[in-house]
């Protein structure tokens, strides 16, 4: 298998980034927020195609507001990195240098007395400098002041998202065929990362093969415990392939599971269902969990599914809209995310099935395919 | 060469982290400072030798306070991988359930009305939920409130530390034998970090190959640019070597250089020289960017030189202190910092010489010891 006939996605244009931006200045205004703040990281990049090449205590910061053209903060060092961004024909580009106060700069951009969005992932230190800089605003993260800005995806977005996930599955339709037992959780997990690699993937975030006991502990990677005939072993990951994510999680069975194993399997997989079966425009996301979490609750497991149902997915792996209770966010066409039940034994076993979806406008649409069933590995 | 023939560092210890954590408390209340929050990232593995899996928007956060049990939040989910820290012994760990509110919790760790010091990364999201939550308290970044913390190593890390340094000089010494010219600036950054990666570091942080007009940005990584007989090229590589630190920099010529580059490279190479004479204890930052600066300027070429002369290194190759104008800290044994000058000349060619360089009692002693002179190369 070979990267280099992958046909790339569309390249995203300028006039794609001054959209976006557009899009963000009315989306917060609606939202009550004078303006944002973006600083590197996934917001940034979807916004301009600027990604530089580290995030440090040097402030880059992207002010957009009404009536304003949208202005980018850099480290003088940086700019000529930001000038080469895709987006950056739209943007105003204003430098610091070493030595310059950058807040004194990007409290000129502020304006006074607003209530700014503000990147979830901004550094402390910098929010501390522009509180302290510009007195009168106020500041709400993305998170709680514009949860949606990246969650409704394009054509182009989803086109990624379902090649990520394409790939994904071809990663897990080889991985079933390698040997589990006797090898180490972290020999499957590098065999995991270096399959996404070769089916696309820039980027790996995470390989998970949780085995046996470890399988219970659902933030569990790998390890060096050596996978036995009989183990129940959850497999979950995914990475960023043409900018946007994969997240797939299986859980196999190396050998015949027992009928406990095959019982708990069977309870996930029909909430896994029941949670896809949920989604449609206008439902709240806190119906997914609910649909999900019922199911185990019903099976008498409900305390041993101890995480949301899911979370958003895009230019990141991990971001909004979450699946969980108390999220009344409603669904829209265009949103994608995990619905990943699972059930967890502690000292025994885990079993978690999860597929990325997307929200069409007659239901969801699975963007991961492979099949669901308990799967026999060697 | 072979990584398994290294010797590994002795290991870090709870009782290092403990009294690690012990100095931070009483740093800190001598730093007017009521306690301090550490979220992952550098502070937190040095304090406690825990990193999380990943950053996410999921609240983890150490809370350190004079007269209470250091107290370490995190997700549920994430408990057993806490618990699993080498510093964890020393630490009180209280989790909180997806569809709890963290900041609930943590405002009952940072107790009221307080001023606390805050990780510079710490996400604004996470800061933002803190203000809310304890409306009371104060908040100052480590850069800002305590940005000693880290900056004076032990022992074990200095030993770490000169393990790096010798690494990258290793590293140095095999790339001058590779062609430069006629291959792109990126096939030579990719020789450079598996030559890093072969020499001992679990990650390559940058491998800057700037040729010819691409040096003269100081902040260029690599490109397609194919490297020609006559280019300068500057090289600037590191990454973290058993956790620690290494960062050098040097320029070569491909083929006979021009008298200019020759001339300017000599003058970097007494800058560099002067800063690291500049070295002693009682010392205040800005003498260090003051000497090496002086020379630059006294050549003609003060407003090519566009950054500060340096900065701190330990487990992050970008940390304080900062070799910078109006920096008055004072240097102390024990702190480890680069020594950077810098000479741009845009559209034509930069020249850099880098060393980390250690505060003795007496003076500097440089972690990089290739030779400085100006290399020709193939």
């Amino acid at each position: 298998m070979s990267t280099t006939t992958r046909v790339p996605p569309a390249a995203f244009t300028n006039d794609d980034y001054a959209a976006r931006m557009r899009r963000a200045v009315d989306d917060a205004a609606a939202a009550g927020l004078d303006g944002l703040l973006v600083t590197p990281g996934p917001e940034l990049v979807w916004l301009t195609g600027y990604q530089p090449t580290a995030i440090t205590e040097r402030l880059t910061v992207l002010v957009l507001r009404p009536d304003h053209e949208p202005a980018l903060l850099v480290p003088t060092l940086e700019r000529p990195d930001a000038e080469a961004a895709v987006g950056a024909p739209t943007l105003s580009i204003v430098d610091w240098a070493d030595g310059e106060d950058p807040f004194v700069r990007a409290a000129a951009l502020v304006g006074e007395a607003s209530t700014m969005g503000i990147s979830d992932s901004a550094w402390a230190l910098h929010l501390l400098g522009l509180q302290a800089a510009v007195p009168g605003s106020a500041y709400r993260s993305l998170t709680d002041g514009l949860p949606m800005l990246r969650a409704v995806k394009d054509a182009n977005e989803l086109a990624r998202l379902g090649a990520a996930g394409a790939a994904a599955d071809a990663a897990y339709e080889q991985i079933v065929g390698v040997r589990f037992a006797g090898r180490k959780e972290t020999d499957v997990a590098a065999d995991l990362a270096r399959l996404l690699r070769e089916l696309g993937h820039e980027q790996v975030d995470f390989t998970v093969v949780g085995s046996g006991p470890n399988g219970a502990n659902p933030h569990h990677e790998a390890g060096d415990r050596v996978i036995e005939v009989g183990d129940a072993v959850v497999l979950d990951f995914g990475g960023l392939m043409d900018g946007y994510g994969s997240d797939t999680s299986r859980t196999v069975s190396v050998g015949e599971p027992s009928d406990e194993v095959r019982a708990v399997h069977e309870v996930v997989r029909q909430a896994q269902q029941a949670g896809v079966d949920a989604v449609r425009p206008g439902v709240a996301c806190q119906e997914i969990d609910r649909a999900a979490r019922a199911v185990i609750t019903e099976a008498g497991y409900g305390d041993r599914f101890i995480h949301r149902t899911g979370h958003g997915i895009g230019t990141t792996t991990h971001e909004p809209p979450y699946m969980i209770e108390g999220e009344q966010q409603e669904l829209v066409p265009g949103m994608c995310f995990s619905v990943e039940p699972g059930i967890y034994l502690p000292g025994r076993f885990g079993v978690r099935i999860e597929d990325i979806v997307t929200v069409t406008v007659t239901g969801g649409r699975r963007l991961n395919n492979t099949a669901r069933d308990l799967r026999i590995v060697e």
